[in-house]
């Protein structure tokens, strides 16, 4: 954060850096979120108010997960840069500081008033951004007209795209636990009913083999299929056997694009991220843990409301557990919930930045909307009330997230370009 | 161990302590496991021999787990003895070297030739044992007339008990994997079949909420029922609200004391461990983990017949995978097995061992078996020729396995009582 601060110091940007709050862990000590920074470069009243969304906090990596350079260090090789956070998102708030640099450098008078808001806590839901952001809503925020958030990634490599929306989630934590102790299999297996077996019947009967969520009343609270939107996805530039290879699955759940975009972006998925209770790690200890837990995320679309999807699936659970006819107890426990997001696409804010991506890659962006919550879009719609669009600046190689993370170079001087054909295109609105 | 022979020593018991081999752990690399102490006190032609099986190593234990105590320091409190191994199952091998030295003090003639096996893997399916048993079973093994296995529990606190039986147990680990990497459950959830779905879903298709395995073909590798061992049963001095309360179960899966001790005796019983893959801790990483891994054993009964029940169990799953329709992989990989072992309970040598009890506690001795497996059972059986007899020391209350494991003093004292008793009754065969 403090070297971002630098660096937009040396760009002439003076920035703030906002507490956001404290956060209670697990473990009931209580931190301190780190802060958001918010800064503005122009004040002119005769110019339109651009908002800028960034986040520079990453996923956890560690050498010994495979990687051929040391994660936090940026290496260059072969015109890729490595590093984690390159791709997601560190490169795409730079790149903001590198297009004003490159317009002060040639006495290129910047046409926007722009606002900046960078954060550090993107990963785990925007925690403590809202706060902050509602605080300021009614003075920094009033004269903003447009928010562009540069993150996300395009459908595959050939075409640029512009995102309209994004999903939403709801985590759960569910317990099933007996009222005694760890007891040793040998000794009492058979005589008592085990919470990992039912936390695994409760698991496999949320879904079925796809994902697809089965409890009852799910689908009603999904926006109903858009004849117009199905013809976009029709029109898109994604390849599902690419995408198939690129993240190495020998099956997909959709056989043409359009049903398999409408399943990760129109629909909401269930995930379970893992269990807890008992003795890993190849160990000759055969116990029968006393409790049993499992995390799990269900991703939410348009026009899911956390709360309801919280209900449904607590409801859910509590109703159907009793068929299981176990003595043990079952705990759901909602976590964090992200809304999802959604906007319109025929407005000028969207001509203007497929206009800049043309002038850049010489094709019109894609349509598209990301799969992934993207917390920070609905809460800067909702308190600018400027038009937010969404410009992913990371083709697919430019793998996020995972162990070697890279951004093509070219990538990179493609998106400095890109925004200052933007700030231009969206000046003359 | 070294404490261990030097505590014989100084009795007069020479030691041997004797490799047992190397063994891979998980991460390739090869340790030595530890020796098993062998040795003999006494060799008179005209006495019978005696030869006691124990061992010394222990389930994990740390202080931050819930001890009162350290767990590795022996601590007395109000005629309890508390640490890690008092009950399961050091006392036992202690309470040898402490009759022996009564016997010596008081000049009494020691009335059996004993030879002795103590080993420090009985945690681990006594890994090594057999190895070092079957080398020495055509010289030292040859004159072993009786086998005295003082491990395991009583039924309850008020009556001791001899067992002429112990499950056996085949451990197995399952791991349900794509082809491809780690997934964000955002970007790709909904798009790929998940492999911890599909392996809640095998799992939950093993057994039913009893923790009955529902395999087809389980049932005919069982031993029939045998009516005078349910009669036995019948008089056993179990109280199954007692054992219910002291598990902390609020129901258990039999509702009658021969239907209960049929369940943890006489039938096989299947639990799940534990599963890996994926990120716990309650983080907000949304990962879709690629591979998924479930631990687990099966406890196995006679006629059960380890290989037999690992070609069940492997086919089983095989067979019924496909039933899934997910494109991921299914493997499942037997682990250690332990044959369950039985013997007969009308012989002398359980008359003797009866006799014996009856001086110290004033009642007949339960005939019952154990639920956990006691791998050096037929091991010993199979080398010596012997009669083995398992001679339990600890009463329920003497809690096994457990944070503040405890053995209560009178227990002790007891127990080298019902030793010096057991050698004379069983020099009067």
């Amino acid at each position: 954060m403090y070297w971002l601060k630098e660096q937009m110091g040396s760009v002439g940007i003076t920035c703030e850096a906002v507490a956001t709050g404290m956060q209670e862990m697990l473990n009931g000590e209580r931190i301190d979120l780190p802060p958001v920074i918010l800064a503005q470069l122009g004040t002119s009243p005769n110019k339109k108010t651009l908002l800028v969304y960034g986040y520079v906090d990453v996923e956890p990596a560690d050498k010994k997960d495979g990687w051929k350079t040391e994660p936090f260090k940026l290496a260059e090789k072969d015109g890729q840069l490595y590093g984690r956070g390159v791709a997601d998102n560190k490169a795409a708030v730079i790149l903001w500081i590198s297009a004003i640099e490159m317009l002060q450098k040639h006495n290129i008078d910047i046409p926007l008033n722009i606002k900046f808001c960078f954060e550090g806590m993107a990963h785990c839901g925007s925690l403590g951004v809202e706060w902050v952001l509602r605080k300021r809503s009614e003075i920094w925020l009033q004269d903003v007209d447009f928010v562009c958030i540069t993150d996300g990634q395009w459908l595959g490599n050939r075409k640029p795209c512009l995102s309209y929306g994004a999903r939403g989630v709801c985590q759960f934590r569910i317990e099933v636990s007996t009222e005694g102790r760890d007891l040793h299999s040998g000794v009492h297996g058979g005589a008592v009913y085990e919470p990992m077996a039912d936390l695994c019947w409760i698991l496999d009967h949320l879904t079925d083999v796809t994902g697809k969520i089965t409890i009852p009343g799910f689908d009603k609270l999904i926006a109903p299929p858009n004849e117009k939107e199905q013809e976009l996805f029709e029109s898109l530039d994604f390849d599902i056997e690419e995408y198939r290879k690129s993240i190495g699955a020998s099956e997909l759940t959709g056989t043409s694009k359009v049903q398999l975009l409408t399943r990760i972006w129109r629909c909401p998925s269930l995930s379970i991220h893992g269990l807890e209770g008992g003795y890993n790690g190849g160990s000759c200890k055969g116990v029968i843990p006393s409790k049993a837990f499992a995390n799990l995320s269900v991703h939410i679309v348009p026009n899911m409301i956390p709360d309801r999807v919280n209900n449904l699936v607590v409801n859910y659970v509590n109703m159907f557990w009793p068929k299981r006819c176990s003595p043990n107890s079952i705990k759901i426990y909602p976590q964090h919930c992200i809304y999802p997001w959604i906007t319109t696409y025929s407005l000028p804010h969207f001509e203007a930045a497929n206009r800049a991506i043309r002038h850049v890659y010489g094709v019109d962006a894609d349509l598209t909307r990301q799969s992934r919550p993207i917390p920070a879009a609905l809460i800067l719609q909702h308190f600018t009330g400027g038009s937010v669009i969404v410009m992913p600046l990371n083709s697919r190689d430019d793998a996020r997230e995972v162990v070697n993370e890279k951004l093509q170079l070219r990538t990179y001087i493609a998106g400095v370009k890109t925004i200052i054909a933007y700030l231009f295109e969206l000046s003359s609105i």
